[in-house]
């Protein structure tokens, strides 16, 4: 028969057990965190209607989103979780509760360009916190909460939640009157901490902006200091558009319910070079770095949205959310071996027969499993090295083998596979000793 | 603003927060009874090359398959687990232990006709068990143990797990010499239940069949009694066909080990009617039944194969697996209201502020959070009824109330939304009571 070649995509990943172990304790950890906070869980189609879909999309996104005809339907893949969020708020606005509080786990799919560390496929995991007509600003401080315990549940300690408020750049740009290039000067301001001081002035001077207006921007983005001098330099330019203004109200009280949260300063801190690039974000931006893997780029991020159904609905529907994009996230941590210890197996025994009937190793088994421990018998009539090796492969911490002697009396010897010693116990004492 | 509708495809489940609660409560059950018999995870693409999905397929899989093109590549969401599962055993042979116990738990598509309680995407949850070259009977016999785990702890107690040996109906046909008309006998023998004997024996006539032959088929499928008696009855058939008689051993071996399992012999029955329509099975098949709802029909099937992967390799795979159809199930128990009791919210506390300043029902909170309850806040400047509203809507069990007396004494108001009790404790007594 012609065999056909069994090969996975680029860009997909496809992860052997052992890995995949690992990657789902940290999707169930970031779950378990969002629970902890009270959201509620979503999971809508990853196949939507094209229309639907791209009511509100343009440029790149159309170019990488899956597209394709199914009868007279014209389909595509969600490309992210919030489109489906603003669709699933607006289709069953009658029976949702708001504040309406989500969360989604779940892939989404983009036809980017494969290149190492980019995916097609991978999964986001968001949280939303979407208002009927309007949303309080203590919100936005409740997100750096969640970010916090759901980093410090991977098990990452050195990290920095940086926030800012797109209105203070928005405020800056109408103080010194060049709203029209904003977009232009928000990206260049973005990659300052990739092109340097100098780069970032020489880009804005293209712009064709006056001397006088890129010092302002400067000495706006180059504000130093703790979280407080901050927010106080920021007062100390008495600015009068009331945009910034207002953006710096939010922000202080922001700052102040981070606190009552009960983060850390070490562990968030204004960042007012944040624009999170052309994002649809209106007020509050979030980035998260794990210090000592700086290169990963932000692991969180996110921000305050004020209407995030506008391309469906009338309603106002302001929102704040963050996301995790988990498969980049382990691909990098995976990468730097940087991935916190853990689990490495599901089975925490696996049971072996020294004798042909397999009868005593079968009920063994059954009699762990009553006891949540996670058991496997070892079937096959192979060498007993087969079956160390077996458990050996797969990481199994504990082997209990059954041969003549225990079957005569009524015993089992438990081998601990990582010191290699071994005991012969009653069953009681081994299941004591597993757990 | 033209206005886009949203709407969500046909034939494609979206639930409400409070559903979503219990469907995603039955997927973890069923992923942590997997997890108890120590099958491993892994998480294939749900995107592949079509050339790779369709290796085996034709027929109604390939009408039905969404496929399309994106840049050069011919593409198909896949349409069960068991496909993505040969190609991953073949591509990884060389990384993985032998025998391959894996679960999977993820959507599928396939573009069927809608119609009531028929999905497009739906989730299938697999278990199988892989062997290089050979695997031993007993495996078969470990199936319905974890269906009977998995089952029981979905909550159902009244249901019965039903084997058959497709060896049996092969060496049947063998004895009969009927071979060449296999295929449909056995589509006519698996109708007996819906259609009755006497249609059956009209079918079989229309096929052409000797009266001597009906009356052998007969005679087979309609062996009645007992476990035991069944096996007995078989045995006294005196059938000569090696394929028949290497059935039946198959069959014994499989009740013994079953009976070895823990399984009471209430829960499994012989049923010799079972074929599993043209599925590739070759050995022992499983349907299960929900006795009270036998109109769902059977919510875990399976069944043994020779041979994973022949269209991939060369190499012998034989398997044995099952799976569970869980959104059709979901469905179908929502529908017939047989759900299972089981939690309806995900926070278990709402937090509400009776004064302007929200910084005691925030630490409040964030106390109750460490203590692993989660914990909402109410953070919207609503009147009191409307923040007792939204915890009744949400079906949230407790709600904790801080005024000015309360701020002064350094205490909460606990009130129970059930019983409608409430008093003045505090906060350790109330983590307490809540725990």
């Amino acid at each position: 028969m012609n065999k056909v070649e069994p090969r996975t995509l680029p860009g997909f990943m496809e992860l052997l057990p052992k890995e995949q172990i690992l990657f789902n304790q940290m999707k169930e950890k970031i779950q378990k965190s969002y629970e902890r906070f009270g959201f509620l869980p979503i999971d809508t189609p990853i196949i939507e209607m094209a229309d639907v879909l791209l009511a509100k999309a343009g440029g790149e996104t159309e170019k990488q989103i899956y597209r394709f005809q199914k009868g007279e339907n014209d389909l595509a893949l969600r490309f992210d979780l919030t489109v489906p969020l603003a669709k699933y708020v607006t289709q069953y606005y009658n029976e949702l509760s708001f504040p309406f509080r989500r969360y989604q786990i779940g892939k989404v799919y983009r036809g980017e360009r494969p290149q190492k560390g980019r995916f097609r496929e991978f999964y986001q995991c968001d949280i939303d916190i979407i208002g009927d007509n309007e949303l309080n600003i203590i919100n936005d401080a409740e997100m750096p909460s969640v970010i916090y315990h759901t980093i410090k549940e991977l098990g990452f300690e050195d990290f920095t939640i940086c926030m800012n408020n797109r209105k203070l750049l928005t405020g800056l740009f109408e103080e010194i009157q060049v709203e029209e290039k904003s977009v232009d000067i928000m990206r260049i301001i973005d990659k300052l901490e990739k092109i340097g001081k100098e780069n970032v002035i020489a880009c804005l001077k293209d712009l064709e902006l006056e001397d006088e207006k890129i010092k302002k921007i400067m000495q706006f983005i180059e504000i130093e200091g703790a979280t407080d001098e901050k927010l106080q330099a920021l007062e100390n330019l008495n600015f009068t558009s009331e945009t910034f203004n207002q953006g710096l109200q939010e922000l202080k009280e922001v700052v102040k319910y981070v606190r009552i949260f009960g983060i850390p300063d070490s562990k968030f801190k204004v960042d007012l070079t944040i624009a999170r690039g052309l994002d649809y974000y209106t007020g509050t931006v979030y980035e998260t770095f794990l210090n000592d893997y700086r290169e990963i780029g932000s692991v969180c991020s996110g921000g305050r949205y004020d209407n995030l159904a506008e391309y469906y609905t009338d309603r106002k529907l302001p929102g704040v959310g963050v996301s995790i994009g988990l498969t980049r996230l382990f691909y990098k941590l995976n990468e730097l071996q940087a991935m916190q210890e853990a689990q490495k197996s599901i089975a925490k025994v696996l049971v072996v027969s020294m004798v042909d009937d397999k009868t005593k190793a079968v009920e063994v088994a059954t009699t762990l499993r009553k006891q949540e421990i996670p058991t496997e018998v070892y079937l096959e009539d192979k060498k007993i090295k087969a079956k160390f090796k077996y458990a050996d492969k797969l990481e199994i911490p504990y082997v209990i083998v059954i041969g003549e002697e225990e079957l005569q009396n009524n015993t089992v010897t438990l081998k601990n596979m990582e010191t290699g010693e071994q005991e012969t116990l009653t069953l009681e004492e081994t299941i004591k000793i597993i757990k």
